[in-house]
């Protein structure tokens, strides 16, 4: 992880200058100071990442990892593992439900096979950088190899990198993965120390009996791989998933060359979580999308100290609450970059101004 | 008021048939059954107004409605007057903060006159309908007269017939009006019986001197009227406005003839309570786009038992919290008239279905 490790100490700060220029430009514009909330600070912090005086939510991409998980065995689904290869496919087909969000908000979608059970015929529309059929069963073994962990990570920063080259001013980050939401869980409570049975919920949409099932699958894995978890990368190769990693890999290289990330939910999370805890200036480069059903994420989004923009109890994935938060970015961008000051509009300002 | 009595008996239940059809439709899709959380509801309700297979949040209006208050004598207000007219000029302008945000929603803006305290020369982005320039003062009088209300209200309502009539097929409603926050307050008061200092906030970000007041300015108000609260009509009157009687004839016009509308944060509010405190019916055609910062606003959202879509703690106004809502209904129904079906995509479903 020496390579890694230099990466993350060159993150920068953000830019203090741009984010008073913005806060200036704001206060200028036809409003009351301060109306526009949190889109305010939201929008501070976009300058100081982008550091030019019209920010930029265009052209934006949903990047989605999709990967399968050996802790499947243990019955943590009411999905069978197949449905990963189907939802792949589906997303390829633009036929699932953060397509129809994609395609409202302008992004374009890239779907990445970082480890899917499944063969897929080459396809330009996939990238194929399966490392594996899936991980190993997290509750008996290390999901992950060193090699695979590096694989992943690579994977994760590349995507991103690509992004940059094309052009791209606005990441979201998506996921597909059946029992992804166990691995997310085990992550999300090794890196915040918050017991099993606080970080583990009814994914998609568990009853009673399996939640208790999933629950004690969780606790298992902690306590099988708890002396490791000092170090977030070996929380993510004993318990993550490929997917996780991948994304982690895709904060830390985003961060370096200040790309604004939008995360969606729990899983999404557990991977912002692990690169925050590798180097907490990743944070200023993520904006929350939303806060999930998901039973844990309100507790981890708390740990972090962070804001969701949204809150629709949603709990589906593949980057759907990151799309929709991507809308209320380019709203605020528009808003922004297109709205009259008082001088311009010749309006009043306040009588104590 | 008794073809208005006529008109409010008239208002039909949503339709349950067309919201079972959604939620089969809804649950039919490739996605684990319930994720959308509450885009769902939104969804079901949607589907119940519109009655049709796919539903349509395009083309979509923002109706803004403007007027001054003869209540800002008082020093209820951080910014004179004449900015209510000075906005105006900017929202036909296209420099506002709700232009940009209607032109990322693919909205239409209307700006309606219905008691501006200044002249506007002919304009057709303008709808010219001045009632007077500004109410009357509500802590000392009416603030309108049985003529004014009713003529407020039915520019409302016929601002929806017109909507209606070019094929709008979702309507956010929107306001400007330097001291209506104040109105607003004593309207939300009288309705809800909640205290001045419950229902009064800062508006555009008023100190604690002048919240004193204004919440004293509120208060004496309630007091002068309070006989005559048992009528929602006459609470409108006499310490209501132009533009927020306008929305409450808007939304009865609406409600009859089945447009689904979108209503803003705290002085749209108003006038979606009195419309409700008429008939309870009016609520199923409201969408409630946010909580705003204004004090009183969450209290009032709570006795009407909606959740707002967003809660950015903003307080603008505007119309520019229904504008990002109407970006989020837009979202979903382009999610439900899009998404494939389990079947559809050749994806397995719940191994417990």
């Amino acid at each position: 992880m020496q390579d890694w490790n230099t990466e993350l100490q060159k993150i920068a700060p953000l830019n203090a200058v741009w984010r008073d220029k913005a806060a200036k430009r704001l206060k200028e514009q036809t409003r009351p100071e301060g109306s526009l909330g949190v889109l305010e600070s939201v929008l501070m912090r976009l300058a100081a990442i982008q550091k030019k005086e019209k920010l930029s939510a265009n052209p934006k991409r949903i990047l989605i990892f999709a990967a399968d998980h050996g802790v499947t065995e243990e019955g943590v689904s009411l999905y069978p593992r197949e449905v990963t290869q189907a939802m792949v496919m589906n997303f390829l087909n633009g036929g699932a439900t953060i397509n129809a969000l994609a395609r409202q908000t302008g992004a374009e979608v890239k779907v990445f096979d970082v480890g899917v059970d499944g063969d897929f015929t080459r396809d330009p529309r996939l990238i194929h950088s399966k490392i594996a059929r899936g991980t190993r069963n997290l509750l008996r073994e290390a999901a992950m190899t060193p090699e695979d962990l590096e694989r992943a990570l690579r994977i994760g920063a590349e995507s991103v990198h690509q992004a940059k080259r094309d052009g791209i001013e606005l990441i979201g980050l998506g996921e597909m993965g059946i029992g992804n939401t166990t691995a997310a869980s085990a992550v999300n409570a090794a890196l915040t120390g918050e017991p099993a049975e606080i970080m583990t919920g009814r994914g998609t949409g568990l009853g009673d009996e399996m939640l208790a099932v999933k629950t004690d699958v969780v606790r298992r894995a902690l306590e099988r791989h708890e002396k490791f978890f000092s170090d977030p990368f070996e929380v993510l190769r004993r318990v993550g998933g490929f997917e996780i990693a991948a994304m982690t890999g895709a904060m830390i290289a985003g961060a370096r060359i200040e790309m604004p990330m939008v995360v969606d939910g729990w899983i999404v999370t557990a991977a912002a979580l692990a690169a925050v805890r590798l180097n907490p200036k990743i944070l200023d480069y993520l904006f929350f999308a939303h806060q999930s059903e998901e039973r844990g994420h309100k507790r981890v989004l708390e740990i972090l100290e962070v804001q969701p923009l949204l809150n629709f109890s949603m709990r589906l994935g593949e980057g759907s609450g990151a799309a929709l938060a991507l809308g209320i970015l380019d709203a605020a961008v528009r808003v922004y970059n297109e709205t009259a000051t008082f001088a311009e509009a010749g309006v009043a300002g306040r009588r104590d101004a």
